[in-house]
């Protein structure tokens, strides 16, 4: 149940001028639904397919030039989708070099060390300047493949190819690729761009309820901070895509990735507007800090942290009750933890004050206005952020 | 016993035009002879001073506005030069927060690991995004650390203080950062471009002969890729820089900044022109590579690098054999050696192989049509190149 896809295209088209202009769609095959978005990045922009069963199609790669590809995958997408993939990118005469590295599945992998197990791979197979290093998987194996890309011989060729929802509405658009530090969450990374994204929408068959709603998360975000429209479409239709209606998840992802790739087309290395895109992470950042990356999925993370920011905001008198309610009402309806039960208010303001957003000592949060309206501000009282911290934190 | 200085001004402007236009001298401080050049990449654009007693005043550092710098150098330069240059960038009131990090001194210690330990001591002091990287010493610290101040937080701004004849004539400019793999070097690495370069020369007062010899071998590959009166000077005035002339040191420093600047400005990321600095480089980092980076200095591998690269020229028919030897001579009048006799032929061939310039399975090399003309070509007999190394190596 949910807005038919005529009236959406209406209603979100409407909303979104500002942000349309920076993306157009090449081609529309109605037949298979399969949806190109251009990222502008001048000579760094790059397509985003998304539709269903592009894995297996030679199409998808068609613009791939390498002469040999390194996949890298976890344990638990490379079963599912690695084979397909790797035949797909191979060829029909498999006459392209396809090498896989797996690595283990889960944030806290996320590490300088598995970046340089891919390294090393690279090395071993002397994989020249005009290989690619293609990501299969979700957020952990695109940001690691990423920067793996970005080190390689000053920058190779980097394709991302994301299973999860969150990795396809969020983390795979952008060119931020990075691993985490024991002391903080992607304190080691590069902008290295994408030449490609192929988003296939029937990988999320596979997907865990869990991670399903961990993306959620991320989609949310965009409505709250650019988009009030999809918002009010996301409290209409939220049961759609917890029942994975492809029309309403191929909707949610073709405009989150509208959304993002034209804040990152305007402002590809966060010297402003982008820095809205991190909207409850410096919050969730210091959870999945706290935690150790082990028990919180960073979409749930950045639930919390959705709703903490906007606790922030009206605590801070920038934002009415009203809208407050509405975002914690949303995060628990997509099945988000709304709080952070097992961090101290005092170990998350602690993590947070290592968060890449300090500048001159103060700490730097992206907080709203109103739905749909969000900045970046250190203007806020410290005893508001305090008391959001005590009111969701343990 | 050189030229003087009027005349040498004479002859490289007249042959340096097509150069000059992406360099501007900002202030001559006639006093002192400070120079100050400019590399032009748009909103990355950057001065470079050059001159003695820089280290120790404040105002070669006054565009810098971080609030804190993080100091690496190593166990060798340290001792020297980091007391001054940390009293410099503390200010007069220790206004400023400088944290040093000293690294073993060595080729062989540029590794990831140490770069990983750069960045543990910038997380563990906090130092956020608008901190400086300070890279105090030669080539290898200037490239380890420029790579940790590229990764730290995604990129952090980085200065280089050049403390050999190397880095200030090479190394320090450009923004080519990195760190080697066992299987190469500089296989990991990033483009990141300082915001400053202060090349006091005064530190080379105590380098040791041996790496001031190293310093020479880029100095020649100035001249020989690109300015035939650079070449001619050399020749000419090869034992005034030995002897450490301050008057000929700071011309081959100008010129050779000069000259590195205007073809990075033209060509920052390594798509064309700028793939002529690596003459001599591909057999130059083969012998490093194959004697383990413990034997060879970077320049001396040069030095025999750009005899082999001048001998592959002759043989394949494109450089008259008066050329070659003219190189040859000027190497070894450098005192640097023109064979590996370490490295058999076939180690070195082998190691060329994962040199990062190998494109469709083919080994690209920079070689010479005339003295200051060089190009990159693939388009020389397989034999050739055998019997080159045959002759320069073990």
């Amino acid at each position: 149940m949910y807005t038919t896809a005529a009236a959406l295209a209406v209603q979100t088209h409407a909303a979104a001028r500002p942000i349309d202009h920076a993306c157009r769609r090449a081609h529309v095959y109605s037949r298979r639904h399969v949806q190109t978005l251009h990222v502008q990045l001048q000579e760094r922009s790059y397509p985003i397919l998304i539709g269903p069963g592009l894995l297996a199609r030679a199409s998808s790669f068609a613009q791939l030039t390498a002469g040999a590809v390194l996949i890298v995958s976890n344990t638990t997408v490379a079963p599912l989708y690695l084979p397909a993939l790797a035949g797909t990118l191979a060829g029909a005469q498999g006459g392209r070099r396809v090498i896989p590295v797996v690595l283990p599945d889960g944030e806290i992998h996320k590490t300088l060390a598995n970046a340089a197990r891919v390294i090393d791979v690279l090395v071993a197979n002397r994989l020249a300047r005009d290989c690619a290093v293609v990501a299969l998987g979700g957020g952990v194996i695109g940001d690691l493949a990423g920067f793996a890309a970005a080190c390689y011989q000053r920058g190779v060729a980097f394709v991302q190819v994301p299973t999860t929802l969150l990795a396809q509405v969020d983390s795979s658009v952008g060119g931020k690729t990075g691993v985490n530090h024991v002391g903080g969450k992607n304190l080691i990374g590069a902008f290295h761009q994408p030449c490609l994204v192929v988003a296939d929408t029937d990988t999320l068959a596979t997907l865990p309820p869990r991670e399903l709603r961990a993306g959620l998360a991320e989609v949310i975000k965009h409505g709250l901070l650019g988009d009030a429209v999809l918002f009010a479409w996301l409290e209409q239709n939220m049961e759609a895509l917890l029942a994975r209606e492809p029309q309403a998840l191929a909707h949610v992802i073709r405009r989150s990735c509208e959304i993002k790739a034209a804040i990152v087309g305007r402002d590809e290395r966060e010297q402003g507007e982008r820095a809205l895109l991190n909207l409850g992470h410096t919050f969730g950042h210091a959870i999945e800090s706290a935690t150790g990356y082990r028990t919180w999925l960073h979409g749930e993370a950045v639930g919390a942290g959705l709703v903490m920011a906007a606790a922030l905001s009206h605590e801070a008198g920038l934002l009415p009750a009203a809208d407050a309610q509405r975002v914690a009402r949303l995060v628990a309806r997509a099945g988000l933890p709304a709080r952070a039960a097992d961090v101290s208010a005092a170990a998350a303001l602690e993590h947070m004050r290592i968060d890449k957003k300090i500048r001159d000592g103060q700490l730097r949060l992206i907080l709203l206005r109103a739905v749909g309206e969000a900045f970046l501000t250190a203007d806020y009282p410290p005893s508001a952020l305090q008391r959001t911290l005590q009111a969701h934190c343990a």
